[in-house]
């Protein structure tokens, strides 16, 4: 291991970290998870984002600056804008590690290890997936202290959920009887072999016999100890990994490695696997029909947002937004409905969803890609009407914030102010205009919108033009540092 | 009955009118539609409103000078200004009777047969709901033809649909076995009785033995004929319409009339009641199942419509608008989806949309009144956003055509051209503006928006102000001759 590159470098010693694997759409979630907008990035509970949750959960065990976002090029940058305005005005600011490729769960952790590795030959890592729900954080956090403990001695450490159902929809983890260990009240146990998911008479069975878990794809680790077994279970990733020196050398060896998760490559076969029971909430998110286990259904079984008018469903989950949406007699179906896609299917086949979005993407449509309403860091735009040769948005800038100073080349802009007050930077002017006062930006003037006020802003913003695309834009100056 | 007023004036004589009832909404149509597009509206098959191929399918037997619209007066104002232009650019100018209460069938016939009696007191009057689809108008002539003989003959005449499937959602008409009369091929047999709708096995029944006919509510007779069997049972209603001389004296006898169907109140007594074969093929547009009836299934069973992904679904209608919309394993379902509405309900449940309708009313939602694009006789307007003081629409005028002059008190407006060249007057100067153009108008003052153009002119407008509702509209001129 000495001559190994993955030891060069040394600084501190024994620091946790946390991977969070957010290389995933979940598009299971469409139409509310869009390319654009995956899932991690939805507010399904409360004001915030599940991958802003997963981050604030770690602190102050984890602090943002040891945390580690694993994803490919593109979500990178939609996270990286998304992090950098939090609820409480704050960026998080947490690193990156981007994936040239998307190769299952144990390319992207065997990555993320030689990154903290090579920063902390003693490091801790914990993986944890972006998009889960866990409503108990504090007893989060103690669980993962307790992991802590459990890695510093060596263990390759799974975090099983005690399960509360006969669920068909998880892998199992088999604990062995004995502890191998107790740490601060949890029994670690070792793990006895991991159960692809059952069927309904098997799942019962594990639940009533108390030693089987559900398999939470959260892990936690010495750095170096999962490295010593990707060598020696996976040593093309391995080798491939620690030889390479350039993004284009990683990008090159990806090509070759397999698409396989952590779980199969390395944890079925590993020694001294254990599993720690966590006995917080927590879901998976896995399809529509994991709504039904976070928010409480009324008494018809139904869990209902948005304006909606139903007559006599049952145990359906129906999602609205600000359109009207009626149902009558539905029975255990899903219905999603947002301003531009609406989803209706029945709740045995929310799996299928997956399908939708490959065939609205064969189709070339966009409703795959981006929503109507688009989230940016200085506030967001939606998009009202477009057609040949003009577009026409609401802009929304929220207070202290400003766009980018900018220009377009094949498209003016008329702005009418509706709400505020907008500092529009025009060439070598820049006035302050309100509520009914409009301007004009020709073609090829650098511009810049800005907020300088205390309440939102908001514009109306008619673009004409021979292309009305995003890609019109050439950037000078910008507050959140894009190209 | 020469004392009487109705046989005060005599003009022309043994003429032949159409009496279209088109009173209702149709609201089991909703989301399409709304209670300013009400069902005769709609344009279900074709590029047509049902109510204007109601109109044109009589020309040139009856022209449209001779067909009186039956309706209330919110809903003559609708249709006078949507029949103001017609798909070929010319207007439609029947007349109007305008109920002032909805009180079923017996009540609007005779309204329309004193209207028609007083006019010309041999005059024949048909009886036609506004929105059946009939789609062969020369089958649909030829029988009119052969029921205006039989009603110059003194029948009054009941149209009977042959039926070719076992319908459990109409009456039916039992026919006598002999004929009364044979004219022009059809024989015109006595009604024994009227059925009211069946069950599925009376319903087979009545198929085979061939003697029973759906009854289409359409209705042929001389207007003096069915005025003297008003007299005789209902007596009320009679002697209230005959001795007003004023809307307002109308409006008075109105309130004590029965809520009762000409079918109940007369036909089922009446001597003489004929029925006259129909074989045209016919649907009453009842509810969104008839769509089935209409609109050829595809392999699956499915009518499908508009940007629609589909896994899996049978013997369901799936109507989309611009909107995505994707359906997994539906299956005798109904999913009709309009920019700002959505209804999802299995078939058999498709009556209850009018609760639907009912229940959006209580809550004071706006979609069961409204369309987010409203029809104007100058072409028509989109709301794309509204909030605070402010409304976004997208206007589209047709060549040729122009707004009212208005003002407004409480708002003003920025414009933008999108397409085409507008010809804008504002005070006292007009000024023509093209793409890529705007234009202000101030809160107060005078304007007009015109087309001057070949092709369709569109603009944004952002009215900005304290209340920006339809009804802040000051007119001084208007080519639609609307208030």
């Amino acid at each position: 291991m000495e001559s190994s590159k993955r030891s060069k470098r040394t600084r501190k010693s024994g620091g946790v970290y946390a991977a969070i694997l957010a290389g995933g759409i979940g598009s299971r979630f469409w139409p509310l998870s869009r390319e654009t907008t995956p899932k991690q990035l939805l507010k399904v509970v409360g004001d915030e984002s599940l991958l802003k949750s997963t981050i604030r959960r770690l602190s102050p065990l984890v602090p943002s600056d040891r945390v580690l976002i694993v994803t490919n090029a593109r979500q990178a940058e939609i996270i990286r804008l998304h992090l950098s305005y939090g609820g409480d005005g704050k960026a998080l600011k947490p690193g990156y590690i981007v994936e040239p490729l998307g190769k299952n769960t144990a390319a992207a952790i065997a990555l993320a290890a030689f990154d903290i590795y090579r920063k902390d030959p003693e490091g801790i890592m914990a993986i944890l997936p972006a998009d889960h729900i866990i409503k108990d954080g504090k007893s989060f956090r103690a669980t993962v202290k307790a992991a802590i403990e459990a890695a510093r001695e060596g263990h390759l450490v799974t975090f099983g959920i005690v399960p509360t159902s006969p669920e068909t929809g998880y892998g199992y983890i088999k604990a062995g009887a004995k502890a191998v260990s107790r740490i601060n009240g949890y029994s670690v146990k070792p793990v006895e072999r991991f159960v692809e998911k059952p069927d309904i008479k098997r799942a019962r069975k594990y639940l009533a016999s108390g030693g089987y878990f559900w398999n939470s794809g959260i892990f936690l680790w010495k750095a170096a100890r999962i490295l010593d077994e990707i060598k020696t279970y996976l040593p093309e990733v391995y080798n491939g990994l620690d030889s390479a020196n350039s993004p284009a050398e990683t990008a090159e060896a990806y090509k070759g490695f397999k698409d396989i998760s952590i779980d199969h490559a390395i944890l079925e076969k590993a020694k001294d696997v254990v599993v720690i029971p966590a006995d917080f909430p927590w879901s998976d998110m896995g399809t529509w029909s994991s709504f039904g286990e976070i928010l409480e259904p009324d008494e018809n079984g139904n869990i209902v947002k948005g304006r909606v008018v139903d007559i006599g469903s049952e145990n359906s989950i129906i999602i609205g937004c600000d359109r009207a949406v009626a149902t009558i007699g539905l029975k255990d179906f899903i219905l999603v409905d947002t301003p531009d896609a609406t989803l209706v299917c029945p709740k045995e086949r929310a799996q299928e969803v997956k399908e939708v979005v490959n065939i609205l993407k064969k189709k070339k449509y966009i409703e795959h890609e981006v929503h109507k309403t688009v989230e940016r860091p200085w506030g967001s735009f939606t998009l009202l009407e477009h057609g040949e040769g003009y577009k026409i948005k609401k802009i929304r800038v929220e207070p202290g914030r400003r766009l980018s100073l900018q220009l377009h080349k094949y498209r003016s802009e008329h702005w009418v102010v509706i709400t505020g007050v907008a500092r529009v930077q025009r060439g070598e002017e820049t006035v302050d205009i309100a509520i009914n006062q409009s301007t004009y930006i020709p073609r090829g003037v650098k511009h810049r919108l800005e907020n300088p006020g205390e309440t939102p802003l908001e514009i109306i913003e008619v673009q004409n033009g021979e292309y009305v695309e995003e890609g019109d834009i050439v950037r000078f100056d910008d507050d959140f540092e894009r190209k």
